[in-house]
């Protein structure tokens, strides 16, 4: 029959589900050290509660659809929503909190070549506080987190956007609120497109060249902290309270490779300060491996607008595309495959896999009841040991230890084997 | 607003989630050793997918509907489906395969008290294979597990659908296939019903009581393998080859805890030789904590009928409450909390808690610029130590020690503080 998966769909393979398991025992580690407890919001959501932070233009791209009871539900397409939606709702949570998942997700986008419609994301927030110290504290973890993965050479690159805006009101002299909201999309380009095609992309849409090219030129501002907060400061403007405290707080915390770019302008209608994007340096074409900042809207929009909330959520795929960048192919482990001569040797060659099993040694054991011949094929593509358990050799309280590899073998005595695989693993 | 979420729904909240990552944790040490692979097959499969195995019967347990383009997919409600279809998909992979999975999943079950719509199994599948060895290193992988859980008054109680048909037919001389079903789920209701109840629901069903009566003490007949082989040789069954050698495999494998139960009859349209059920002594009426057995007749239906299969799999939130019922409640780890006194003092806390978590410790520290006194009312919920950081004490290079519980304090050498706090945790 017909086998298919939906458009969009894949598995998760054994050599990807390995990779992911791996970035989410990282992250856990890392969010046990920095107080982040864990969590799993539902995948099934009321479609009114996904349409809360967009509107309801995310249908479009989500997975949404009437249950059997007629309420529209959908599935969740981040995290954040679900984990302020759990804050929110459930009023007896000591605040500020620090909370986190790492879950998968689905959107409804066009797949592209290695991007899906179900994939994974992890995600670290703090709900109940305004204070600066809360976005430091996001930072800080996602620089950890980005070294204990291995990816010694992402930068995170934090912006304002109420920075941007208070240099086009002030410098630019721009105040109608459609004219900013253009401006600052043109902005958001600079990322993927240069200046050139980008003033061209705006040159048709009402927009001042002069204004936009000035605008462009700020947005291109980028740089070690110290030197772009000079550069704002030599520009006047005021709104550089916030970023200044940030800066401090990551100098006091020692997080490396931080960099100001007054070019990071993220989702307009949802951040609300600080703003960030992590790149992979070697590999800024795979675009943002991670983003965040302060999104306090979205508490407010859920009827808490005391709450504040910052936050930052990182794409697990592309992270492990990031790493296998760095470390090329994925090292396979070494394993053990125990084979037997003979129906009458399969009880033993059980008995001497359960014992490895126990101490902890990972073994393969033959299970179909093969010629020896056909078991030795079959572990060539898994396996670099070879146990070959047969009568005489049994008789003697020996087993034949096979390199998989080179193809000598030698024999063992029984009470020799765990260490003999030990010290060949 | 309304954040309330859909029927049937919930969050994984961070206990849960942590029990959950806990059982995740293990079921990956021990998938390692017993060298399956894992891995995650997609969450949405086609409809027709999700029915090869039930029927379109299944469509009224599925969240099904039609994707943006029109097709008809459904939500999977096991991870045995999707680990199927990706073997038999995938026809370079060299058979036998030991694979297996731990994912969420969706049933449109009518939810009842600590049973939701969405929930948690690991998996474990061999698929290549119908050698009796294949069972018995599922049922071994099963018990290695419900060990390093920590359940260890588990049973694993094993069945054969085939020596209760065998039965029936020579033993009470009935042939008629619609009476055989009939009678053998009168026995699957043994495990939830007494004799009587189950003689007087089926009385009425045109079934013969005297053979019913007999059949139901055939399924009563449970205990430890040797003497429920002795009692099926004595009542000269033939079909007791494969719970012979299953049962000769345990032994060399040192399995503990194994018992036969004729009474174990499940998905009477899917397995097709043994099957077993998990319970736990202490705690049965949790009902079985896993399941499984040989079910040839999925790789037939997706047109591999030579490939064979045998797995289980088990439900991950039943196995934390059969947990809970033995640890009592989970041991909260102990934490630190990082405060100070003043603003000043704000960067040095950072820096303090920056080096304290580079070396593992896992340290929480004030984010929200609070006075000293709301920050211990705050640290008092999580934190069993709490540091406060102040000019007067830093000046001498020291730090304030606070014992949450007694509520004693000790001047600390910040360069003595993380052995201090080491050995406190």
């Amino acid at each position: 029959m017909d086998l298919s998966l939906p458009r969009g769909m894949r598995d998760l393979k054994p050599e990807e589900y390995e990779a992911l398991e791996r970035v989410r025992a990282t992250f856990i580690e890392v969010a046990r050290v920095f107080g982040f407890r864990l969590m799993e919001p539902s995948p099934i959501e009321m479609l009114q509660t996904l349409e809360a932070k967009s509107g309801a233009g995310i249908r479009d791209e989500v997975y949404h659809f009437k249950d059997k009871g007629g309420r529209d539900v959908g599935l969740r397409f981040d995290l954040t929503v679900g984990l302020t939606r759990y804050v929110i709702s459930n009023r007896g949570l000591p605040l500020p909190i620090k909370i986190g998942a790492f879950s998968g997700m689905w959107r409804y986008d066009e797949p592209q070549y290695g991007r899906y419609r179900w994939f994974y994301q992890w995600d670290a927030e703090i709900f109940g506080t305004k204070s600066i110290d809360a976005d430091a504290e996001i930072v800080d973890f996602t620089s950890t987190l980005l070294d204990k993965l291995g990816l010694k050479e992402a930068s995170i690159e934090i912006g304002d956007r109420r920075i941007i805006e208070e240099f086009i009101r002030s410098r630019l002299g721009i105040s109608d609120e459609n004219k900013i909201l253009t401006l600052l999309r043109a902005v958001d380009k600079l990322e993927r497109k240069n200046v050139d095609e980008v003033l061209e992309e705006y040159a048709g849409k009402g927009v001042d060249r002069e204004a936009l090219s000035r605008l462009t030129e700020f947005g291109s501002l980028k740089g070690k902290p110290e030197r772009v907060l000079d550069s704002l400061v030599n520009e006047g403007l005021q709104q550089i309270e916030d970023m200044t405290r940030l800066v401090d707080a990551l100098k006091a915390r020692r997080v490396p490779n931080v960099t100001l770019n007054m070019g990071i302008v993220r989702g307009l209608d949802y951040y609300t300060g600080i703003v960030f994007e992590v790149f992979e340096n070697e590999k800024r074409n795979l675009g943002a491996l991670a983003g965040g900042g302060r999104y306090d809207i979205l508490p407010e929009i859920f009827g808490r607008s005391d709450m504040g909330a910052t936050g930052v959520a990182g794409g697990v795929e592309r992270t492990i595309l990031a790493l296998s960048k760095r470390e090329e192919t994925g090292v396979e482990s070494k394993r053990v495959f125990i084979g037997y001569v003979g129906e009458d040797m399969a009880g033993v060659a059980a008995e001497i896999t359960s014992n490895l099993r126990r101490r902890g040694l990972p073994v393969d054991i033959e299970v179909s009841g093969r010629t020896l011949r056909k078991q030795l094929e079959y572990a060539s593509k898994s396996a670099s040991l070879f146990v070959i358990v047969g009568p005489r050799d049994y008789a003697e309280r020996k087993v034949t230890l096979r390199d998989m590899e080179s193809g000598a073998e030698s024999k063992i005595p029984l009470e020799e084997l765990e260490a003999r695989l030990r010290s060949s693993l």
